[in-house]
């Protein structure tokens, strides 16, 4: 099994949270037909009604929303989905992105949800995490993510090239545990045979993949992804895995309050709570919509994400031992 | 639930197996240090040593192997991975793939293995199968594959936008199942307590989100992968969905034999036998090696593809009632 390096992604992610002092982070997933339509203008006015000038209207925006968020939160999780819709371009926009948000020394997790065979799960590793093959057998760094997540369905093949990279260049991972969408039970909440869910058997072999990837923290680089909308699923995911960051989406829009935020932490500790659309699009949104609107878009933001902070706070305060 | 239209996806499919006579397909998997140095030279001195170069390099060795390759078989299967782990450049590598082999009248499987939330979901939909979100409020088509391969792990709700989309525009889905990696058995064969495995589990709903999906040719156009490596699990799969086609990844290279192909096919019907490295880097490995060498790769790729269908066809004649 890999060792881990000194700089371990654990180790930079619980060092980011003290810093900023609070485990909220902000989902980049901008939708194209609720960005602010002076930064619409802009990108038609260079590039055109092309598929180019969209992707460029999105990392537009994103590059506003991340000044605005930089100072305030230690990560940013980008969903490809919103940028891979727009083909190579948008592609680019994601790339722009990773290195934007980094460049404002923010943690960047690439929320992929990438998995397959383990040939083929490499090609991914290299490219978000590690070094894909250049010409004259060199490598170089692509996306460079500093985590990505990552789905279980394909067991051990589908993990350890991501554990081999996660090792040789500091990253990280965040395995599909328990996902926040309803229908997620389906399949999740199945009942095995020897009495305990499908959930904490992939719980369960999350604490076996990260165990060689322990930082200094007392975190391991391989955590799990845990919906905000099952706090009862997230009890026990805590107990399987005392050593993972949960990251935990789902906060806000789709449902997730703070009161049930505890069980994702432990002692305080442990777990980032992510809302996407309502901080980046706050401002389509009520109270946002009438106080601000567009116009003021950034103004929505800021304040959409404070109480967000705020709320969290209200029930879990990082970095103390107990929580409230 | 969405209604199929005239021309959907599984007709598609059972009549271009049908006319070229085979259930064989091939995997446009490419990787970079395996294709044929003229190639890769011809690249270097056109777009120099840069992510574009290799880019255009994968697509210059797919186009002169779907020129071989298309008068033979029904459809390609190009994995997404081999291109993304190249950028925005390896992006426009895969979408010239597709492009260009439908126009030869081959259909594509794009194997991306996604899946998220619904609206995530939504956005890969649309960029796969359907139209994208573009300018002045308007939708355009993006990469139109005729289908991907999905992940099951979110349920339902994971697979409800390509359900849609597949009605749309006559497109189709293939559902995880039974992966070809011997660690697939992990989950998938964890045995639930109502006795059966996940993976029969995830067939069974691969049925009910199929059942709206059926074509004149009695087969949906909601599919499963099931690996060439697990005949015994094929059996009970098949029984499971009678009416679904089976994508069968792992024949060859990573093991699957022809003698256990029966399983997969129904009365000869309703399964694709995909083989990637074994036929597009044919001439890297022995018999072909020795043979043909990269200089007469054409001919290794040929060699490989008619002597795959050959062992494939001694087991399951193709549209015949039975197998032998």
């Amino acid at each position: 099994m890999p060792e881990q390096k000194e700089n371990s992604f654990a180790d930079r992610l619980a060092q980011a949270i003290e810093k900023k002092g609070t485990p909220c982070i902000v989902g980049l997933d901008p939708r194209f037909r609720d960005i602010p339509h002076s930064l619409i203008e802009e990108c038609r006015s260079t590039h055109g009604e092309t598929l180019e000038g969209i992707a460029r209207t999105l990392f537009l925006f994103n590059k506003n929303v991340i000044d605005l968020v930089a100072p305030l939160v230690p990560a940013v999780k980008p969903q490809i989905a919103f940028y891979e819709q727009y083909g190579p371009a948008g592609l680019q926009a994601y790339w722009d992105t990773i290195t934007y948000a980094r460049e404002q020394g923010l943690l960047v997790i690439a929320d992929v949800k990438r998995n397959d065979i383990d040939s083929t799960v490499a090609a991914y590793s290299q490219a978000y995490l590690g070094e894909v093959p250049f010409w004259n057998d060199t490598k170089q760094p692509l996306f460079n993510a500093d985590a990505v997540t990552v789905n279980p369905y394909l067991g051990t093949d589908g993990i350890k090239p991501f554990l081999t990279d996660c090792s040789a260049f500091g990253k990280g991972i965040f395995i599909l545990v328990k996902t926040s969408n309803p229908s997620g039970r389906e399949f999740q909440n199945l009942l095995t045979a020897d009495g305990i869910p499908l959930y904490l058997h992939v719980a369960r072999k999350c604490r076996e993949w990260g165990q060689h990837l322990l930082g200094k923290s007392g975190f391991s680089s391989v955590g799990a992804v845990v919906g905000a909308t099952f706090p009862e699923e997230a009890a026990s995911i805590r107990r399987e895995l005392p050593h993972a960051f949960l990251l935990v989406p789902g906060f806000g829009f789709q449902g997730g309050k703070a009161d049930d935020l505890t069980a994702f932490f432990s002692e305080g500790r442990g777990a980032l709570v992510n809302s996407s659309r309502g901080i980046i699009h706050s401002y389509t949104q009520e109270p946002f919509k009438s106080s601000y609107g567009e116009k003021h878009y950034q103004k929505a933001v800021v304040e959409a994400l404070e109480k967000m902070i705020e709320q969290v706070h209200r029930v879990v305060t990082p970095q103390s031992t107990t929580s409230v």
